[in-house]
């Protein structure tokens, strides 16, 4: 059982059911219900309980990766979901080994995601032309011990990507479609792509741009994650859903550079 | 860049985008454009051109986990889709070095996905009271080569598991509500699980024992795929999508047996 | 082409896109954009032109029942979604001239729309057990001037309802389970039936007392409505939709009671 | 209770929960369980027992406007889905005396719905450029005694419609973004729209042109239908379902031609 240490970002939830995710460091943390000395974490078993300075109690755990996507990493809307992310690492087989390029960085939650599947064999090459950007992501990475898996990148991919033969090729930028003939160059023979754009046209302009390169068989897909109220005796869906993040194209390259 | 070699699973795709999954034995293989001689695959490199003995170009690659399960693995429709792995994955926080104790294993798809992520520092225990089932699972995962990280049991869980503190508990039994005392005492405090169950009624079912032992803050979700056509002049959904797989039901152990 | 009448229920559009459904009284109505006088509404065309006390210009429309339904009926979120009342319509085959026994009334939006569509040689009894509900929905018939084509009654339906060989039964009541042995006896040979019901739990134990009459052929279904950004060149679903209203059950009354 | 009559489309269901659909002529219907000499039926009450000749017992209905639609008229996967249609109408707010211009009349199925909601104030004119689907939609119309309140008309739009003023506009054409300016110039002031189209390029294509005539507050959505298997122990979603129809765009005419 491992036990919690300083830097650790760990999840934090009260009898209540309220939970918080936040980064062990020598602070106070206030909540509703009082406030948790996260120093006292350190050392502590995972699952262990915790207690505010007001008597609540609470326990302290390891988050996963969709805890930390959507409540640690999570700044704006436009980040990538655990329903969208989890379909696209199986559809691109991605796992031990893998060696993904990846533009744009972004917040770095795909990266983020992406590094804990390729293992120490692995390596993603992450692009992004906004420094900021590139070093918010390259923080997030090294706060969760994956620096040695991840090449960050700051620079324009106008002219494709520095490396070859990647095994898989992961687009999230706005204008996909203007940099395919380049960007392709890069992607294994036998490789796989994704690509996700929030509209229609975008779509659109994709598949049209990838049929220029001669890729076939490409697929477009969303992901719908439908909740449930959780009284059993009142089972229903929840009154509110989210309707729509992005579209997700994939394909492998068979048909292209041969 | 990885040559292939006796024994993989291989995907192989002619020019006009038909694809089939198989495993490097010493044979021929059969298609609608004249037979491949799999031997002749045998230490090419992935990505490579293939022909088939009429003079059919196609090319030969490492399928993804998606493609696996839905196109090698399926043997009939009860099986775990990429769509609802994905997900879980992710919101289980299943990776390197994770011990996950499953039951029951079925097909073994879902224990063959785990496998890939869970490192060689993860273990999989994996339940099963049909010897058959068993076996055909461990055929499975030995193929891929992951027999290390798993270890099978052909044993009911009436009495619970084995094992004590696993990170993570996955169920997709029949009457999941009949065992919950005894199986979630080997689930490690601030560890998480997954049920999964394909009627409304079991959910209801599970949702109340997991009440009856005090774990609160479960969640039940669905996960929809819809597929696009992917003509770019005309770009709708398909016709017909899967309308139902699994609910999902997740959640923590935070509460009980503390 | 119409001309507006006191007491019409109106729609009233700024050139910004704002709505509102309101009634035409002798009184002022506030908008952001400054006062329309109501009264001088009387008389003019459908379709006019209007003016705030301040100069900003707007229009007069007749709504249509999706309009009346969501924006003016509306006073919680229990009501009856325009997305199921067009399916239930054409699902139960109401048109010129059909009977139909309805419980509980509730708000009367599916009184309202039903009268709509029942024509001057059809009617509806609609039974509710809380005489305020009656009185609200009765005065919002009123309103629309169909009340020759709904009766009201306020009781008990535990005793079944007063009338027989109704083309059309419609439930919308908490424990439909319970009335069917006496509600069915109503319900002519070949007449078609509409449940509907909030939760999963319902459905089951409605089913299970639908097949205790002997009914059989019942069909559940959900309607989802997804709504897209309009615009044209970023073409793309809301960010959020409406998850659930209810689950719909109907069927034709062809094995029961001969 | 209406009593059957010489060609009169009836619904015929036998025990087996099997269903057809057949117009009441001087001849024999066969069923896997015998034949129905349908010329016994008239006369009879609606809900009546029917029986083949080899003994097995049945009932014959009024079918639904859904069942005509759906199992009636249907020809092709291209027709307006039951789902569809009845948001549209609540959407339109099409009832008693509603005027509709539409285009395509197509299989009729559409004009058929709508006749049975104008009632005999209203009126429907419909478009269609190819003769042979206009007899084939009079010949439907006529066969449920509608016509009356239907004008064909076989003529292209290209010059807008002959018509002035009409409560509602219905398009379902392949190229609406080439007519709106001539078509919409007959939707009266404060009249609502209604233009189905199956691609996204297509709805893209038709906001730009409705905007270019000053339409604003278009909407855009479609209606999913997910239908459940109705086993109460056992309820659940079908695993199959239908994934894509049209998109629906509608709106109201508040801002052009004033």
């Amino acid at each position: 059982m491992k036990k919690f240490k300083e830097g650790d970002v760990i999840g934090i939830s009260l009898k209540d059911g309220k939970k918080w995710f936040v980064k062990i460091e020598k602070k106070t943390f206030g909540t509703h219900k009082g406030n948790i000395n996260l120093e006292e974490i350190i050392g502590k078993d995972e699952g262990s309980e915790i207690q505010t300075n007001l008597g609540h109690k609470g326990y302290a755990f390891y988050p996963s990766l969709e805890e930390i996507i959507l409540y640690y990493i999570r700044r704006n809307t436009q980040i990538a979901y655990p329903k969208d992310l989890g379909y696209i690492i199986l559809k691109l087989g991605i796992k031990e080994g893998t060696r993904i390029i990846e533009c744009g960085t972004g917040t770095g939650a795909t990266t983020f995601v992406f590094s804990h599947f390729v293992g120490n064999t692995g390596k993603i090459y992450t692009y992004e032309n906004r420094e900021e950007f590139t070093q918010k992501a390259q923080k997030l990475i090294k706060e969760f011990g994956m620096e040695e898996r991840v090449v960050f990148k700051t620079k324009d991919i106008i002219d494709g990507f520095d490396e070859k033969d990647a095994d898989v090729l992961f687009l999230d930028i706005k204008n996909p479609q203007d940099y395919v003939e380049k960007v392709f160059s890069s992607l294994k023979k036998g490789g796989t792509f994704g690509i996700i754009v929030p509209t229609t046209n975008q779509v659109s302009d994709v598949l049209v741009s990838l049929e220029r390169i001669g890729l076939v068989n490409v697929e477009v897909s969303e992901i719908l994650l439908r909740k449930y109220k959780t009284n059993p005796a009142r089972l229903r869906p929840d009154d509110i859903m989210i309707g729509h993040t992005v579209y997700i194209m994939t394909g492998r390259n068979l048909s292209i550079f041969c």
